[in-house]
């Protein structure tokens, strides 16, 4: 039988009326005769009240005992989501991440999944079964609880999809669909009816945060197709997939942006070829997430890399980069807050020079200074001073004409 | 090593100060060289609130949904007291109940331990670390999460000594030891040193709510030490063993007493030598705790047969009594509600004959009526109205001199 993933966040979850609407949708997909997985993030506040009760405890508290405290929620909310679907008259079972047979490695609070186990989801299937699972967690190699950190419902979303060979995952959110930019900010954004996996893991990557894109590569790596549609209003939402069809002459497709961007510089005392991959190889193995990286080797002046990095891992950063510079052969330089990334983003990109420098000669026109500068085949990213940004991104999307991106 | 298992209840756990005081004692065990699990049940109302969820979900809650639930509650606060010890500065960790290797059976909501492996918490062990479990839970054979239902914490803390073969258990309560009778109803009630394991399954059966009866006859079974603790204060509690030295001429050891008591009386349509058992086999099916069983046989009248339960099971009892009616041949006849309990017990009793005479002659002259009589070699139980089961109680402490039992 034809199978389908749906996928509720914490805010879709946030009361037992919440809870039933969730339900109803689920039972929609049943009645169309489809085997149905439903993956639930944590109740509403739930993972922040907890970590409030930790924090009661601890300041420094073991990932693996913190993966155990999280782990409960999405317990919690599998199980009142099954009780939801019993109550309207169908059968339904929760599952733990285990219990799922969902296998990570053993880096807790960001584990990755290694293999999905799908014979006990098989047997509830044949029993006509809802099958309601935690999303966010699984077990290791020697049976500890690991939570999968960021984007943990979606990547389990994609991964039951594939493992089981569903149809499609259906990822409910607080929008209904992806847009040409957010329109909280943009007033003229356009929502999209699909989009590639290329260009929605650029507009993740870049801070839209409809969905992760751990999800989204998962996704595009096995063609698993998404539609990211609204919990809250009936839509038929934007479909993810490979290859999108869209008009030739609309190179950029979307502006996204984030805040609470922080840029960190660090100086060499003596520079080898090895000085950059070491640094970044040990901010990775502490699972610090870098993103745009500028070296500058000037003469007469120490060598200085600087890149940027999410405000939430400032510290962690900094106390990595401490750590290590004796051994590495750098000194701390510099850092800078209160910055923004803006981004443009097109697969047509690619084949059509000068978006670059068109995107920068409107932001000199609208006096907005550009600090840094990353591009790849399909975006290019600024960052800007945080307070510049809502002008930035609505400047761009006008300079682009996204406003006619009717593909509604 | 030597091990030792404490178990600290909900009450004991209600905060974060209350955990880390909790772990404090657990870490003072630690300290003289002993192996330590932890055995904790759900924090504060941890599982009322749980269940106001629920209900607000539904009023017919699947039972296996109900135990995925309320697992979460010891989870989380098995989590958060290894927090508290590593933050104390221990190695701990915290296991569910099937990290622990508890294996029930697929009765949820009251699941009995069919075995512990414990090869995983003797690697916890060997690497120094504190062992917090989740108690109340386990899985079944099919790797469902089951939950143990009323005494399950004590339960799995007493099973889990025996299965370690720990030196004995802890159960940290909110008295500080056992009591002639409970002083807070009768002034003059003396602590006990010791109590038998059959004493104590007495008055554990008559309603004093200090520690479960399951978890009394498991640990008389494999004849496990048990101490009544205090979480409060120190305390050096009262030790339950198979044997206790006592006063010859102290026949009665203490009194306990329990309000809410019902008795409901069933009339037969037609008498036969079965239709005794297949009421109660009836009732047991469905787990329905009937206490005292009184048959009456009067030529001219239809027969009848009265047993008390408890008002929690009243509703339970009325349908199980009502769908099966038919098919065991009795009609419901009458029940009383607004009755209490109340017992005296002590193992000299058997070779001390009166004692009952005594008991009941000591009633009459207080101006108690006496509803329904039960006695075992050990104890007499009888059935009163509940607005004289105080002054029943202190009338009795009194009668067989219980201020006397200066065993402190």
């Amino acid at each position: 039988m034809a199978k389908i993933v749906m996928k509720f966040g914490g805010a879709a979850l946030a009361s037992s009326e919440q809870i039933q609407e969730a339900a109803r949708k689920a039972i929609a997909e049943k009645d169309k005769g489809l085997d149905v997985v439903v993956v639930v993030a944590a109740m509403g506040h739930t993972a922040k009240e907890m970590k409030m009760m930790v924090h009661q405890l601890t300041d420094d508290v073991s990932k693996r005992e913190l993966d155990a405290v999280l782990s409960t929620g999405s317990q919690l909310s599998s199980a009142l989501f099954a009780i939801a679907l019993q109550e309207a008259g169908y059968e339904a079972v929760s599952l733990t991440g285990w219990q799922a047979g969902i296998h990570t490695d053993g880096m807790y609070r960001q584990a990755r999944i290694d293999y999905i186990d799908i014979s006990r989801m098989e047997e509830h299937f044949a029993q006509g079964q809802i099958v309601v699972i935690a999303g966010e967690q699984g077990i290791d190699e020697v049976h500890n609880i690991t939570t999968l950190g960021k984007g943990g419902a979606e990547t389990t979303a994609v991964a039951l999809a594939i493992a089981l060979e569903a149809e499609r995952v259906d990822m409910y959110t607080n929008v209904d669909g992806v847009y040409t930019a957010d329109p909280r900010y943009v007033p003229n954004a356009q929502k999209l009816q699909e989009i590639s996996y290329d260009e929605m893991l650029e507009l993740s990557n870049l801070g839209s945060h409809i969905i992760h894109p751990r999800a989204v590569e998962l996704a595009k790596k096995f063609q698993m197709p998404v539609i990211i549609r609204s919990s809250l209003i009936e839509s038929v939402g934007t479909l993810l997939k490979e290859e999108v069809e869209m008009e030739k002459n609309l190179v950029v497709r979307g502006v996204a942006f984030e805040s609470d961007i922080i840029r960190l510089t660090v100086g060499y005392d003596a520079f080898s070829n090895a000085s950059l991959a070491d640094i970044f190889t040990v901010l990775a193995e502490n699972r610090i997430n870098v993103d745009i990286i500028v070296q500058a080797i000037i003469d007469g002046l120490k060598p200085t890399v600087s890149f940027s990095i999410l405000k939430e891992e400032f510290a962690e950063a900094l106390r990595v980069l401490e750590d290590s510079k004796l051994s590495l052969g750098f000194s701390f330089a510099d850092f800078e807050i209160g910055l923004a990334k803006v981004s443009i983003i097109g697969s047509g990109m690619a084949s059509n020079p000068g978006v670059a420098a068109r995107m920068f000669d409107r932001l000199r026109r609208e006096n907005i200074p550009v600090k840094m500068v990353s591009t790849s085949e399909i975006k290019v990213s600024v960052v800007v001073p945080q307070d510049d940004m809502i002008q930035a991104a609505n400047a761009l999307h006008d300079e682009f004409n996204l406003e006619q991106a009717l593909y509604i």
